[in-house]
């Protein structure tokens, strides 16, 4: 039985975080820490990491990038293990949080789904496999509120994908305004938006008289908060080092 | 029993036209037009229309654009039905069939595909019905060798689409380079180029907590050949006039 | 300004069909009836029909059978318009409403979704074209909770398509037990069951090298309330007689 | 540069290897087998294995079960390595070749596309990785000729699946005829048969909110021809042992 504390437990994550623990009997929500005391949770919720007074195996983060600081300083005094699922981190917090996990079990990793990070692994296991006779093209979709394109997601597939091609390929978004043969080194990205889809993946390998396509489709947010806490059980019994979803599907 | 003429009998398409006559209980070829008559074929071949000596009950034509003027002058005096499958006629060329098919009767379609006419007129039925609450995002996938982007029925299915549109729509090829909103009004259009891909279309609904998807795959170039057989059979028994496919679909 | 009074309001369709009805502008719920009256509603709340005293324009029922006589007798004596979307009435029912119609609009459909009638509608119509030249799949996809197959819906998909078939139809279920060629007058229909699916459906023409391919998903149930709510507004405003989604579609 | 003989060269899929290795600089085919010669071809074709006269560095054998033991033989006198894409043989068959594989290369593969076995080996990845939390699905689709079901290669990859599994899994093929919910250790298998589809297959994986989809789409036969050819320059270079497509994969 893992005891979790969540950091950020009453924003929209935190909550599916700590709904999809209540469901399991493998793990129990111990302490939350937010700003924002006055939700009524089943945990004692602390405004600040210094304030926790409970004992935890791991704390689970989907807060902001300002509260690194607090968290890798109560990570290091308290050797608690730390699932990091927040994004936007810069450089400096890059290099701080992995000076940390040197002492303490550090998981970071942008996207938190299991599904997204299975989908990684076998489109570069594909892309090694098949090699350069196949086309790669990935098209993503999601809802018509979301701001910026291609996602994050799917950038991390390219890159994924791009880390294991012998050649060097570049990303396509746009083929409407020339007249051109594809040339074998791009990767075609397309970003689909329309109603209320919360987010869809697809990796197309076409090759001479035969397609492959690894797709993921998340139906809610919940997903990030599944892969947080498997990745929260699994860190809890690991020594120090720096950790990301490729360890955990290992 | 439909008695054919293929223009451009011994072309790619021509001979996909013969190919799929001769499988057929309902039409005959019997006779072929072509400059090239050295490959053997089961019908007389001549250089040019106004050579044929058979008798026939409709000409399909899979030639090019400077056999238009012997065509209809051929059409007018033998009052022969004409299917017009050659693509990129100029304004003057499509006035003069305009004319001609107030004598005889014509038949012209930017795609001979009966699924993908069939693909855009459920398309426009569902713009309809679905109205301004979903979104409307056309994706094209084609092999690497296709030198334009997007394909000309990618646009008119997009063009049939906005036909029934209250509002004025416009198309949008590329969303990686700004950070916006989907408008209401776009049309997303996206081109997959990869490996030896024929021709798919897929045109996406997407709405509240739905989606609806309409597709259109063609393994092989027949497709074409079909529906320009289909539309000889249907045009044999018309009066003057100028049809489409849509007319055939009713 | 639509006023609707939701039968059943305090299930789950119910609450539904209220948070919908909360972020539209056309439509407002003046009423509820629900044998559950505890719940704190912004409506007041009956326990049956004949208690309303309050004005509506329509009642729209996500209730169940039993409570179809008392509320066909209260549309009879106040001219309310009925919107009837529960499931499962039998025989002597479906004349009792049948009858009731011919003296106030009654709207009543077998699925509530738009998408869903839009894809049944558009499944009939390319039946209908293609003929009898390309063979008819059907795959549906639910969670593994559900105890029926196949789906409600994709027999109602399959009794559509079978309505305008020339040739009488069968349907097939399984094929792995013999060993035979499919038959042109099958329409096979397949029930895919895993994790929290809400709802697909997907209907296939194969034809000769051209695959037609018509897509439903649904994210929630919400897509059911919505369907109500615009059945509701469009039979406010109709005249008796018996009305279902497809003249909804029209 | 690999020499290659086929055997069966002038079968189906015998004709599409020899046009296959004609397109490619890294083989040639130097001489065939079969029992028909009157094919004009552009290397000898020999009526059995024992009357061969030229050298050649592996035997690629598209023909049927009863040449096995001449194939054998040949294989084991001359030392040259054996490509088998032969389905149907027995279990002594079977022991056969696996006692040859001792003293010459021979590979033995159910199905000799490329991309399918990358599917099977993916298909392995994802149910080991997600683990009994997710439901497993297989749709498999082909042409209306086709009388068997589920098609060999459906079984090829749900086996595969079921190798890594933790509990025994079972392969359902029907759902219409009893109300029950799907168990979790059930492979849903799904045969959909219609029009000239060539061959496609998809693994379903259904989770909580999130679903994973690996799919093979072949579009003519020669994927099979490639995989043989590719399969024929890799055994060239290998020692005596049975090889099949997982070793070519890694």
């Amino acid at each position: 039985m893992t005891r979790i504390i969540i950091c950020g437990c009453n924003g929209k994550m935190g909550r599916e975080v700590s709904a999809c623990a209540a469901l399991r009997a493998d793990c129990r929500v111990v302490g939350g820490i937010d700003m924002n005391t006055e939700v009524k949770c089943d945990y004692p919720v602390f405004t600040k990491p210094a304030d926790i007074d409970v004992a935890a195996d791991v704390i689970i983060d989907f807060s902001n990038p300002a509260l690194l600081p607090s968290l890798l300083q109560y990570a290091q005094i308290h050797k608690t293990p730390l699932v990091l699922c927040t994004t936007g981190y810069n450089t400096a917090q890059i290099e701080a949080l992995t000076r940390v996990s040197k002492e303490v079990p550090v998981f970071y990793s942008g996207n938190m789904s299991l599904g997204i990070n299975l989908l990684i692994e076998l489109s570069k296991k594909a892309a090694k496999v098949l090699g350069n006779g196949f086309d790669i093209e990935i098209v993503e979709k999601h809802h018509n509120q979301k701001i910026d394109a291609p996602s994050g997601t799917a950038l991390m597939i390219a890159d994924g994908i791009s880390s294991v091609m012998n050649e060097n390929v570049h990303y396509v978004y746009d083929r409407h305004s020339q007249r051109k043969k594809r040339e074998s080194t791009e990767i075609g990205i397309h970003s689909i938006r329309g109603g209320t889809i919360v987010g869809e993946h697809e990796v197309i390998f076409a090759g001479h008289h035969e397609v492959i396509t690894l797709a993921h489709s998340a139906q809610s947010k919940e997903v990030f908060a599944v892969g947080a806490i498997n990745a929260g059980i699994y860190l809890a019994k690991m020594s120090a080092g720096l950790y990301n979803m490729s360890d955990l599907l290992k």
